[in-house]
């Protein structure tokens, strides 16, 4: 038994745990580990949007455009793709892509082939909607949580490696705890969201400011190794009551504090599905994420059939990642997508009158 | 806003919070207030035991006994009276008395009225079972929540006071963060129960000594004055999970750290039933009686319904009370009770070898 806390990340407390020394958890979980070298990472969720059915060619052009600026040294050590529909019947096709190294991310981001074809007034008439939502958390402000050891996805693909079981599980207030920087620093948010661009009603180019400790929760189902009777389980039990609470989230997030969250569908490069997904959550704090979780029906189902389930999981992977970041270390911009996308939602226009 | 924790009891905390300072509770509860002359109080569940119905006439009597020795100035300050049926199929009369005076309750123990009575060979040959089950916590030892504000019941009777809506409410760990205490002790257990006097498989009179922070949680409800919908609400969506979950505790109680639970009928002196209940609950630790609270889908059932309807509770009255004692603050006595009964089901006969 470990802590999920990687013993160079360990500090003198200022703050508590909520369980006492003994505490031994019900099953076995573990998180991702990475090389004492790792200081920060970026996490780049990548979009482009789409109303007509007729587009998705288009749409998945423009996705395989952002791969292939992938290639080459700046690019990032680990991507994935993923589709979904929002509530407004828009699709939308995403990479998630991440770096451990942030000064290569900043190199990729300024290479002509990025920054040329972001600032392109192209992207303003070629008909889609694109976004990018960039993260940076520093390796104290995230945190993970797998009930499996191989092959991880998400940030654990960039860690490289996998702990022992870990004691921090099992009980609410165990995701807070995993972070690092609990120790010292309770994660608060500092302020809303801001328009400081353009006109989300309007369309066109936005861009959105964040604030310190936004959270950002990716949760992942990946069935497509399952035997009949996993298999069984996520499609039967665990996928209604997860889309329910998903639903509930992106449809309400604003009443709990949830900016935007995304239920989405993993694709290969065509766009054919996957038998993975995953949700994208961002939140005003990491204790407006806590307090849905703990008390709502639908995630509250979701922690009982994962609680029977979990010491018989075989093929079924299921893990999340949670980070919070520095205002500083945020980029949310849109170009032509609708005012319901992603932070545009809950951003207040800043008024300058 | 107050914190449950009253005023005359803060102190520098070492243990921190789960939540952070600018917490909102999602709705308003209350805590018992008492002057700050209080300084401990006597819980004192006395039970009387019966196999044969036709024994109920004897089992009143007894339990209208014990009652008629809280007359004058060393009895307790308020008490009520319960009947439950077990899972071996005994009914059981309790009792409960609360005394702000742990020295009053001293001379009441040990009054010829009751000390002989006790003492007094009929007991064992009455034909009825007999038990005491008495815990003194110190005032930072135990906490109490309302869903109402008036005319408290069990240990809020005894305190006499309210207070305003408090913060600690509404997530995992409230109920920890309310005792005083945890500002500055994990409340942990330093081992289990210990027969040290009799032999509960042989009956007559069997002594159990307790050990620090055992927790007692006495949960309750009151649906007596109740409208036609809230009435509904509890005998309907409520009172059916309850049973399952106080069930669960009763029978597998061992499996999760549960010493004893008794979901028990109010009732009055002559037996009959008045539209009160509430659990009582016998646990090794604060945190197991957390663990099983917040990860036991019967009980997080319970927890939502709450959560989605506390806001228009107007006659139903739900509420609880949790303390830890001192090992040395712990009474539990036994005279012909079967072996599942309170602390006997748990306890390890000490050995002489």
């Amino acid at each position: 038994m470990e802590s999920a806390i990687d013993t160079h990340l360990k500090c003198p407390r200022t703050l508590s745990r909520r369980v006492p020394d003994d505490y031994q958890p019900p099953f076995p979980m573990w998180v991702a580990r990475a090389d004492a070298s790792l200081q920060q990472v970026v996490m780049a969720y990548l979009g482009v949007q789409y109303d007509d059915p007729e587009r998705r060619g288009d749409a998945l052009a423009a996705l395989r455009t952002i791969v292939g600026t992938f290639d080459g040294p700046d690019g990032p050590v680990h991507h994935d793709l993923t589709h979904h529909v929002d509530n407004r019947d828009h699709h939308n096709l995403m990479v998630v892509a991440y770096w451990a190294d942030p000064a290569a991310y900043g190199r990729w981001l300024r290479s002509e082939a990025v920054a040329g074809w972001w600032e392109s007034d192209d992207r303003l008439h070629d008909g889609l909607g694109h976004f990018r939502e960039v993260v940076a958390p520093r390796v104290d402000q995230f945190e993970t949580l797998y009930a499996f050891q191989e092959q991880l996805p998400g940030v654990g693909a960039v860690m490289g490696g996998i702990s022992g079981d870990i004691n921090e599980h099992g009980y609410w207030g165990s995701m807070r705890e995993r972070f690092p920087i609990s120790q010292t620093d309770w994660m608060q948010s500092n302020g809303g969201l801001t328009v400081v661009e353009g006109d989300p009603a309007a369309g066109g180019r936005v861009v959105v400011r964040g604030h310190d400790n936004i959270a950002l929760i990716r949760s992942g189902q990946e069935w497509i190794e399952a035997g009949e009777e996993e298999r069984s389980l996520y499609l039967d039990e665990i996928q209604p009551t997860l889309e329910a609470g998903m639903d509930f989230l992106r449809d309400n997030g604003e009443s709990v504090g949830c900016y935007s969250n995304r239920y989405v569908h993993s694709i290969d490069l065509d766009g054919n599905p996957i038998d993975e997904s995953y949700n994208i959550g961002h939140w005003s704090s990491l204790d407006k994420l806590e307090r849905w979780a703990e008390s709502h029906p639908t995630h509250l189902r979701i922690f009982t059939t994962f609680f029977r389930v979990a010491e018989g999981l075989d093929k079924l992977r299921l893990y999340h990642e949670v980070s919070v970041s520095s205002g500083s270390e945020q980029l949310f911009e849109y170009v032509n997508c609708h005012p319901g996308t992603g932070m545009l939602r809950d951003a207040r226009v800043a008024s300058n009158a």
